[in-house]
């Protein structure tokens, strides 16, 4: 049992929550609470897993923890034979407390892999868009949401969560964007980040002509631009969200296909960057779901 | 000018920011930042006036402030005679920071009148989605969004903001919900708080039944329900969103005239609260729009 803070794995996954360019480095990032932690497990992206004194009495005990709730609709016995195969590390009340993130902790984080993917991958991998195969083999339908300067971490993580319910095929992102490996932003997505495929590109204009390169016809959003109610969406789109204040750039906007907009009340200024994106994302792709 | 942390006006915002019974008490809630505080005065909603010391000096440099970008969009002279017609007290920027919910305070900060509406005021007054003049005249076509336990602050501001943009009557909400004068709930609904008539009701099922007696029709959200695609909407509806981890409750879903969901990839398990609120909003009433 790991009892002391000054463990090195602890200070470790401290830096990893902490730090961008750690998780970048060593190319790991920390995730939190039972549902995600047994996602990972069961996706095979689980490098490492700790779990909490008190968490593990609790398995023990089985019952109370039903009764806590803690792993509402999980399988107890499951439970534990997972985290008995995969191993663990158990972790002294005190020093998980300084692992978390939230008041009471739920008892488990696992450090998992990241998996490094560039925007052509997620164009043109098995996940993605467009599989190659001989000559050219094209999905008839794709949605792909790209993302300029997002700065806020939940807002990141929401946007995920509804890329995936709203049936997108991935995500890609220019570098301003904020980490979604951030704790926050990785919890948000409610596992979507384990799912989507993503990827970050250097630059937003990069990242639209490569897109149309491969048929996706690109559409801009902002203030100005084509109602979305007249809007006949390609079979095959993708959306540009902009930054929370500022919107997307000039530059964005000057190469998409086409600039839409949600109208609004005069009385309003603007949406919330993750509102606009559920907006637009199920606006264009309710008829596919 | 304010210079002691001890100062009875300081300690009294202090109070008002942290404690929703205090604001009750008081009538009153504290806006913060100059889009916000320049709202409310144009509103008359504000009541007194604080103006940090480097603002002050800002707005006396004109150009300076115009760089630092403080007041984009607004005509400074204009400001400055708005503070002047209004009164205002001075604060010491270090006071000013214990008041500043902000790491880099805007330097201005308003106390505003609690506007005073329960459930009939909202669908009956002259804001309202019913006008009653002789005998019954009603509006063509209302939309009310309805509320229970909402618990994120965060989330209920956005709320409210997306309900102005799509064109939405009022919000209503059960005392569960969290207070909408929370501090990060004003600064989220982007004065949409100012604008859109709302108020709270003691029981959600009081609340829905309340709509229904003025014709409109109350549909509830959740995993189960009709598909969104398939719903055609009366032009008088209420849409209800349950609290974010569990949805509406029991109670209430049986007392809606329909539940609807909206559709997801299976992958998912839910969407977030305020996301969801968008895309029913949007999706029932972009025709009207």
């Amino acid at each position: 049992m790991i009892e002391s803070t000054n463990n090195s794995q602890i200070k470790n996954i401290i830096r990893l929550k902490k730090s961008g360019k750690e998780r970048k480095k060593q190319k790991q990032y920390v995730v939190e609470g039972p549902k995600m932690v047994l996602e990972a497990i069961k996706l095979e992206l689980a490098e490492k897993i700790y779990v909490s004194e008190s968490l593990l009495k609790d398995i023990d005990g089985g019952m109370k923890a039903l009764q806590n709730n803690r792993f509402a609709g999980l399988n107890y016995a499951a439970v534990f034979d997972i985290l008995e195969e995969c191993g663990y590390e158990s972790v002294s009340d005190r020093v998980f407390k300084e692992l978390s993130d939230t008041v009471s902790p739920q008892g488990i984080i696992a450090l998992a892999g990241i998996k490094d993917m560039d925007t052509k991958d997620v164009l043109y991998s098995q996940y993605g868009v467009r599989h190659f195969c001989d000559d050219v083999c094209c999905m008839p339908i794709a949605r792909i949401l790209i993302l300029e300067d997002i700065q806020d971490p939940g807002n990141l993580g929401t946007v995920f969560r509804t890329a995936e319910a709203a049936g997108f095929n991935g995500i890609l992102m220019n570098k301003g964007t904020v980490d979604v490996y951030n704790p926050k932003t990785v919890r948000s997505t409610m596992g979507a980040v384990f799912r989507l495929p993503f990827a970050y590109g250097d630059d937003i204009c990069d990242i639209i002509a490569e897109c149309k390169k491969t048929g996706i016809t690109v559409y801009g959003t902002g203030l100005l631009g084509k109602d979305i109610r007249d809007t006949e969406y390609k079979p095959c789109s993708a959306f540009v969200i902009g930054n929370e204040s500022n919107g997307m750039s000039e530059a964005a906007l000057n190469v998409c296909d086409e600039n839409i907009k949600i109208p609004m009340n005069p009385a309003s200024e603007s949406l919330n960057a993750g509102v606009a994106a559920g907006i637009i994302m199920y606006h264009s792709s309710l008829k596919f779901l």
